[in-house]
């Protein structure tokens, strides 16, 4: 690992070591100091972010992607007043999550504490960079960010400002860095920092995660791929389903909780596929369907590719299915375990699916785009975790945190007979 | 990966899919049936067993070993006895952990469900195996066992009467499985078998669980690396400490949550290092103590090694230490993050050394040897983990399970004003 790498790796797992034991109110104030302090450099961080967007448009980027990019006084506003709403949030640090008094007499607790050091890699926007560091500060963690190359300058701006900010404050500026380098190679030692960093997050596109997952020796929390499925059950309203359809999957289809797949069981496919294409159709969706959704009207042939895909785009991939257990197989088989939906009037239908399907969330009745800590109530969200270990579906602050374990006796002493509590008097 | 291995994997993941949605009460007939069926197949179970034996003799494996590995009818009875303690604990399935209504009135909650399959790489003695296949079952995952080649017959014959005994019940057979081969290609198979292991749980010494760790894309739970200390403080009663220090030692050396270093507040060494070394001598115990240790009397000089050592034998390091701070300071270098003890009488040295010690456990005058599920009242133990993701300290049933969001509404969508709720008359 390069020097430069350690250094930063090391400075984060001290100043971690200071922040852990901290309480909320420290940490609320070290929030705001930062958000005043973005306000106060916004020229500056608009100077800054100005040679990204320069460089971007010189590399032909689009103008979808620098304007991705680019910071203004009124964004950065937008992050500076996301920070105060993170201080505003309950701190999970310290909260007893379970407790007892044992038989024996020892006073059991089990406590939310930090994790660590919490690496961040992730691609576009800069105001990742300011979120994701709030949301670790705010949990007692450190955090190593390592962001899109493309923003490199912007997120330099922003940790300096964060960094000059904390100074002032009880928490070290230690626990905000920006990995160095712009290489492959800084994510690779990101990867390999095992014992440095307690768990990275990465955020982006299935190829980033999947590169992550597979070469990490620091544990992973994988987030954010999304194929969603909404499923017409032989009991829907029609209705409803038309327009939760249409919902999960053109009211934002760029992002992972839209709907990418839908099914309908074979015995209202007569009925529903017509209007539904109808509706997608006026919504601007091009379906991607089987033979046959194919004989209700114009669309492009699913390939096995369409079932798997997750588009983001104004695209869907739909088939028709026999059964409830069909719709759940084809489910289980291409699914991303994130959000799928079921439409139906019948409550032991939902119940089934309910049951049956293996995701991060089951929606009944109700459009996938609900799958979010922000309408979840979480107040933030660091991402939506698609795997089972440790935070699974959205992810706000308590998933930030581990826990431990505290027992307080008075001499208590482990015997083959049982609990002996050794007094002063037996010494 | 080889076409056995994948059968395997496959049926196991199968017999996941159908054991997840299953009630308390089919489970809990599959555990008695197995727990009788290991009582009837006795005389079976110790002819396999014998093979191992005979085998570990001719290999002139010791006889500590060999007693490890033996299986009689006693001590099959014992395992078939803890069975059925599996059955009659809770099903953490279905619980609860959190749920509301939200603004918009969807119903959420957030329920555990099972992880899916489970994999266990495991040394030893062959009750793991069926330890193992209980928890796991009892949480509704499928399991995919890797014991020691050196209890191949045992294990093989174990999970074969486990297997017959499932296949009258509605757990499916399938559920528990023996990993095919006895080489290191095997572990191998089950680090790599990403996306049909859910999870994989090592455990047994560092060495093997560190190269677990290092190679599996499976994600890991670690278990059971413990180099815990006693810190006797300045304000200790050293009555006290003595007899917590020589219990955490002594009183079962082999296991992970006994002590493996004792550090002692400078101001109290003079009183305290004699009469520990003088305790721990009549124990049995060695001690590897650094220079101001060895003033007090006869040591083995303590190396750094020794602070790294988690011994499982008649041995401890030990070292005096200026402060509670570099107390501390030692335990975050040289400690595993299992379990620490600090003997105080003073309430701020407590709750200093609980608020900057970041292990799994800590102890404040009580013996290390607490941190255990037994006594924990968890009824059942898998193991205990020593990292900060998914569960940290001893892991019972809640902690092989993940959970699933549930939302539920009557034709919910999101808007970007907001919720709006499409009944079916505004279809």
């Amino acid at each position: 690992m390069s020097e430069e790498f350690l250094k930063v790796a090391h400075a984060a797992r001290e100043a971690a070591a200071e922040l852990a034991p901290l309480p909320r109110a420290p940490k609320d104030r070290a929030l705001r100091a930062i958000a005043d302090a973005l306000v106060a450099h916004a020229a500056e961080l608009v100077e800054a972010n100005a040679e990204d967007v320069e460089r971007a448009r010189a590399q032909g980027t689009s103008e979808s992607m620098i304007d991705r990019l680019r910071l203004d006084e009124a964004r950065i506003g937008a992050i500076a007043e996301a920070v105060r709403q993170v201080a505003d949030l309950p701190d999970p640090v310290g909260e007893v999550v379970r407790g007892s008094t044992l038989p024996n007499g020892l006073e059991l607790r089990q406590v939310r504490v930090p994790l660590g050091v919490i690496g961040i890699i992730y691609e576009g926007r800069p105001n990742v960079t300011v979120d994701a560091a709030a949301l670790c500060l705010k949990s007692g963690n450190a955090v190593l960010l390592r962001g899109s190359s493309s923003a490199y300058s912007s997120n330099a701006a922003l940790v300096r400002v964060m960094q000059d900010a904390l100074t002032a404050t009880q928490v070290p500026a230690g626990a905000v860095q920006l990995v160095p380098g712009q290489t492959r190679e800084s994510v690779k030692e990101l990867m390999r920092a095992r014992g440095l960093v307690d768990v990275l997050i990465p955020r982006g596109g299935a190829s980033l995660i999947n590169s992550v997952v597979e070469e990490s020796t620091v544990p992973v929390i994988e987030t954010g791929v999304g194929n969603c499925h909404v499923y017409v059950d032989a009991e829907a309203d029609l209705d409803l389903a038309v327009q939760i359809l249409v919902n999960s999957k053109a009211q934002r289809p760029s992002v992972c909780n839209a709907a990418e797949t839908f099914l309908v069981h074979a015995g209202v496919a007569d009925a529903f596929v017509p209007r539904a294409l109808r509706a997608l159709a006026e919504a601007g969706v091009t379906v991607h369907g089987d033979e046959r959704i194919a004989g209700y009207g114009e669309v492009v042939p699913a390939t096995e590719d369409d079932f798997r895909a997750e588009y983001l785009s104004l695209d869907i991939a739909a088939a028709v299915v026999g059964s409830l257990e069909e719709a759940v197989a084809h489910i289980r088989r291409y699914g991303s375990g994130h959000t799928d939906a079921i439409v139906t009037r019948s409550q032991p239908a939902a119940r089934r699916f309910v049951a049956l399907v293996d995701s991060a969330a089951v929606a009944v009745n109700a459009s996938t785009r609900f799958t979010d800590g922000g309408e979840f109530g979480f107040g933030a969200e660091i991402g939506i975790s698609t795997q089972k270990l440790h935070a699974r579906g959205p992810m706000g602050l308590p998933e930030l945190t581990s826990t431990k374990w505290i027992y307080t006796g008075e001499g208590h002493l482990r015997t083959s007979e049982g609990t002996v509590v050794a007094g002063p008097a037996c010494g």
